[in-house]
């Protein structure tokens, strides 16, 4: 199989724009060779079959989704208060949902691991460790919050970024921050 | 059109048979006709176009999770405790649980509003009013928690769905009914 890394990030990129555009079932090699505007038959040159490429989808979109390390520092120069956490958590957010694209992607993964027990285990793996990275990170931070604290944001902030970007008008911008804030402020009980 | 409503809502059930199972690009009248063991062309006798089916399946899904009313008889008999919203919550993620292709239905139309705007404005009215129908009842029942409270319940609630049915064993049974009692008790602050 052909090895240019950043060929291959860019048919990655392009299988996330049409899983998110076209769902899991419009996800074909040739169709990321189309998005990917590369001749027919590159993606099967470089992925074994489409399971292979779809196990890449969610380590690619937590890789672009990491912060830099001026965002890290800027982070860790934080108070160790709730408010501070209260500020990350906005942060995320709209690092999250600017990326519109790689959550509907892993949303449609998800869906498709829902149907396809082979893939289940794969990605079950790959969002536990990214769920116990952050863990670690929050309780390596000094922050107030404990393990629990991260996991009950950790899906209650899923479920609003699955409605600001599937039903936007659901809870507008300014209702989602305001619903940030007061989720953090029940969640974490120690300011 | 026809109207004959058993025929209509077990037609409307194999919509949500076949958006669960086989995605909401699967989701064609042939597919449903199929999926419902009739012949070939009934569906289209019954709704105008797919998007009159899909609109459809939202207020089937919330009307087969509809308690009934010796559940919500039992419900209003517990003390208005943070002890009952806990029971109470643990008896709706089971129910809606035990519906798995009505979530994932729901689910796949969410990521078809994202797709297409046409789409997006009935189904955030229909979500929008079932949220509200929950804030209404969670009122006048007496129990602890704010209407804030069950907006912020509904979305780790539909995080921690999401996580269950497609990926269980992200969170096993046991994880999961600890975490509903653990954010039950940081997001109602009163007992």
């Amino acid at each position: 199989m052909r090895q240019n890394p950043e060929r291959r990030a860019a048919l990655i990129d392009a299988a996330i724009e049409v899983l998110a555009g076209q769902g899991a079932r419009g996800l074909t090699f040739r169709a990321v060779d189309k998005e990917a505007g590369v001749p027919v038959g590159t993606a099967s040159n470089y992925f074994a079959n489409r399971d292979d490429l779809l196990m890449q989808v969610n380590g690619r979109v937590f890789e672009r989704l990491d912060p830099d390390s001026t965002v890290i520092d800027a982070s860790m120069a934080l108070p160790r208060t709730r408010a501070s956490v209260d500020r990350l958590l906005h942060e995320m957010v709209e690092r999250l949902t600017a990326f519109p694209s790689g959550q509907l992607a892993m949303l449609e993964l998800r869906l498709e691991s829902a149907r396809r027990p082979e893939l289940r285990a794969a990605i079950t793996e790959q969002v536990r460790a990214n769920l116990q990275e952050n863990i670690d990170f929050h309780l390596a931070s000094g922050l107030p919050g404990d393990a629990d604290s991260v996991v009950l944001l950790y899906l209650a902030l899923n479920g609003l970024i699955v409605e600001r970007l599937t039903l936007p008008d659901l809870f507008d911008e300014a209702r989602a921050n305001a619903l940030i804030t007061e989720l953090t402020e029940r969640i974490i009980q120690n300011p």
